[in-house]
């Protein structure tokens, strides 16, 4: 019954098995190694990018922040999402980051970036061209979001076309957006600037990647990782971890899986009479519980997290509450039925 | 005709001839001298805080970054309204003083706070408490807010009832909103933890006070203040031009004229048929104007500015711009009344 | 032949073996789980520190930089020994994790800080008592140092004493300290306010832990290493490593074997007739070699770096060049008898 | 007696004229005013240097650090002498404006950068090219020096050739400079990218100059200054102080009294049996003391400082003491002659 986070999963074995298997002898340092470079080729690949640049991480965080910080300027602004991992999860990563660069968060429904507002926003911005503006520089977006929705690629080539912006994507559940759409990594990425690809919630012990598909941020992106400790000296254990996450397609296998159990719970908490807040798109499920079910699972061992909610004591009780369910690569049929059985009669 | 900017007027006189009279022989560099030592006892006697600190400083600018700077650790929140020039006419000032820190800026009717909004976005943040979130700090008002609204003692009460954090106030205009309201700088200020107050746009030169009211952030402040460039080494030349500014009342004096110049100004902008958009408390007028009315005014020598205004040529001609006016102490009637003959047929 | 850094070396058995069996099912994210509290508890009594603050981490760089950066204000000073790694190594890491802190490299032979100049540096800067000075905040040293030489606890009491200030030590090499000089961890970190203790150049994947023995700046230090992307989600395999690490002193076992071979490394080096230019208290050995001895053992395969060498083409042929040595764990009897060899006849 | 400092001296009347002229009117606010205008072509006349840009100011610590700002990234290197004010006396205003940048202080005689120890450390830092390295990327020399001694145009020359670097000159005493040396303004400055050219120390009253030889940081700087509080809003005081400055060579009349008054002191000094420390070159003078004739001196009103001195209780009393002496635009020869008379029998 654990759906508080898909990063309380374990490691997928395949993955352990191959940083056994790395564990080999010596092996130059600073992702100077062999299974680096093949991590470079095989994303360059995947993406159809060659002249990207790659860089394994250890950190979903820092990749995210060392990106945007490379990507805006410190006196620049980058668009994302009120609700974005970057504005309410990172403890200002980005203004650390970039040296006091300004995220500019939107509000959107289901944590979407709206193109509208999107475009609006960046058009009075750019207008201003004037000293005491802080001019725009990038957007972030998220996919999956973080209300669990997806972006399709026809609705990320629509906000680069708003923003006229390089595009960032938080790619933490890339792998779930990837099977969810059908969309091929391609796809879903000729539009972007840079991309944070996340293995860790989808199967990996501490393994991301830091794509930049636009080389020209790289030398302030490799500074960057460097002095924020993130230039990891037996680097070989993390692309091991991306090499074996993408052979023969693991990353898909287990984020369908994921999906798989999202949908299940989704499905299985309509019944029951929850409503879902969001489009359960992958492994993210958003449902609104009267407060007394939220007990009686909770009381029988029920772990996931409530959105937004502050103290349950002292808030309306007849206000139903949001409750918030990851499912992930180990999640299982049983683990389902079990947590949907906890909110039953 | 010049109603750009409060701060494209001069200096008064009398500051002037006080900066001429300072100007006698050698006195201790950095603050250090007899001008400096007095402006501290005037303010802690104009607001009757026997303990608050108080420095000269030469940028609105540079003392509200460093205070707020301050106030906040660098993976803390300040609370603005989005409108505020901190968060929209800084280039990001507060992120770097501040080594990061988040703006959160909040919407709100005519560039205030809200209590009720600002009361939820709080508790909602707080009740976080996670490593994760970006704990709240201070909050930041303006006063004349940006589009020249008042705050009376009572609703920065509330902000700072509703907030339970400490206040910061932008007190550009601070004269301006003392005039306005007829409270004594003590009733406007009691809330507070910080204040930047402004002498420039109300006849000084380049001279504001930075104020702790609450002494604890006082050497974070001014070692920011060093490290910014803003200990100026013959400091005694600003702590002159506020102790002319504060002597009877001539602070009071310029403010009132200048807000009886903006109460002019409204009153004629109505009487020709446009609309204000906020109340005119003090010295800042908005009011919408048919395009065709601002064009003809334009090209008979009016200067002053639009509000968020983008390329005249593609917007919506039937729109009504948003025109900003600001009057200065140095604005006659005879200015306001040829202003408004550029609006008249 | 590999002797270009401890950290080329794998990872040790033992702690590939804790981390299969850490892979077990669900574990609470971001350093919550029961390995993270069994470390604390075990770097406690190792210490013999109660109230020390321990926290997983995978880089020694995010770990210097963000222990030191919460052990001094922006405007700080930090003294450490002019080859330090955080000085030379870290591409600006501690200006960065602090706000802009500045580092005040001190000479001293074989990278030892010299007492007496501390002392007299830390004496200078205090009396300034000058808000235009950066004030002395912290001293960082490194045991073992960056030229491999051993602080014994009574010069690190000495440095204490002669600084009057908060110590940190990176302890990138601290298991080989400890070997070499038979001091318990106790005595070996009593006189320090934090430590950046590292098991990955003495075995382990990718794992320090951060330990403040002064629990004071624990609310910057956590703060920081969340922001910098320090905050791993499946942070049980993290300290896992170290917990393997320590269990049956497995620790104090691989740093012994390295310190032997180096010592192995560093009599066959005398007995070629290269001169040791620093005492080879660990695993670390500096040579100076004639170039024609350079030259032909790396022809021959041997694996190692040259300590501050340009170009070899355009320098004095004729002086000779100093080369680093670095044995790890996993060095053999003979791995240094080929290196050795490679330099023979 | 006033030999503190040069900032301890008031303002030039022809320069308190000039800010009573600027006064007449409205003006466009942030140096968008005919005087800002008319200082840039001033100022590339001088300099010979047509495309130089160029901003006024009220701060020289603002100005260095805003220049050494935009000219190094936040993981670079700026070489400057161990006594340089950027290093001793800004409280870290460089790594607070550079994001984080590394000053690297360096030894040499009479706050003199050495260029054989330049081009060493340069070179060997250049030679590394590594990640984890700070790049070389600026220097910055002061003249006249900290200690009062003068670079030449042949030695700024070889400091250029030393380093290969761009050259950033904090001109505080940049008028006594060329009043010392007889070198023209173009022949100071034509091996630099960057000058602060300060005019406060000379007689004006909170007034330098930032001069970009090299545009190619303008917009960094630019942005810098405006968030760091530097785009003053009535910018037209400060131009016209410079401008005044300028006219009729006002600067180098005051600079040429300054130093012959320190020339004097100097002689007179000598006379009385001190050691000057250092070659007098303009207006500062060090001289030995004994610790008796400070006393004394002390007692009969002399205002003066020791260099670098701590408790004159506990220090050897045997030890002469480093007095630093600074003559200004409004010494008299009764000045001088007062001080002398205050070190006699």
């Amino acid at each position: 019954m654990h759906f508080a986070s898909d990063n309380t999963s374990g490691v997928h074995p395949k993955i352990m098995e191959a940083l056994v298997r790395a564990n080999d002898g010596y092996a130059p340092a600073y992702a100077a190694d062999r299974w680096s470079a093949e991590l470079t080729e095989r994303l360059r690949d995947l993406f159809q990018a060659p002249d990207a640049l790659v860089w394994p991480m250890a950190s979903g965080t820092g990749t995210n922040a060392a990106l945007l910080g490379a990507m805006t300027p410190p006196w620049g602004t980058v668009y994302c999402h009120e609700t974005a991992h970057i504005e309410r999860d990172e403890r200002n990563s980005v203004p650390f980051f970039s040296g006091g660069a300004r995220l500019r968060p939107l509000p959107g429904r289901a944590s979407r970036l709206d193109p509208e507002r999107l475009r609006t926003e960046i058009a009075a911005d750019r207008a201003r061209d004037d000293i005491h503006a802080s001019p725009p520089a990038a957007v972030s977006l998220t996919n999956l979001t973080e209300f669990g929705e997806l972006y399709r690629p026809a609705e990320i080539a629509a906000l680069a076309d708003a923003s006229g912006l390089p595009l960032h994507l938080d790619g933490a559940r890339f792998a779930n957006a990837i099977a969810a759409s059908g969309a091929s990594p391609w796809e879903m990425t000729r539009e972007l600037s840079a991309l944070s690809l996340g293995a860790t919630k989808t199967g990996a012990m501490a393994a991301e990647a830091a794509v930049l598909f636009d080389p020209a941020p790289g030398e302030a992106f490799e500074s960057q990782r460097m002095r924020s400790g993130h230039n990891l000296s037996k680097a070989r254990y993390v692309s091991a971890q991306l090499l074996a996450w993408l052979e023969d397609d693991l990353w898909l296998e287990l984020a369908t899986q994921a999906n798989a159990m999202g949908a299940r719970l989704a499905q299985g908490l309509t019944e029951i009479g929850a409503t879902l807040s969001h489009e359960a798109a992958g492994n993210l499920v958003f449902a609104r519980l009267p407060r007394s079910l939220h007990l009686t699972a909770k009381a029988r061992g029920a772990v996931y997290h409530l959105w937004g909610a502050g103290d349950l004591h002292t808030g309306d009780p007849t206000e139903p509450l949001l409750a918030r369910f990851v499912a992930s690569w180990s999640t299982t049929e049983a683990d389902v039925d079990a947590l949907l059985a906890a909110f039953s009669d």
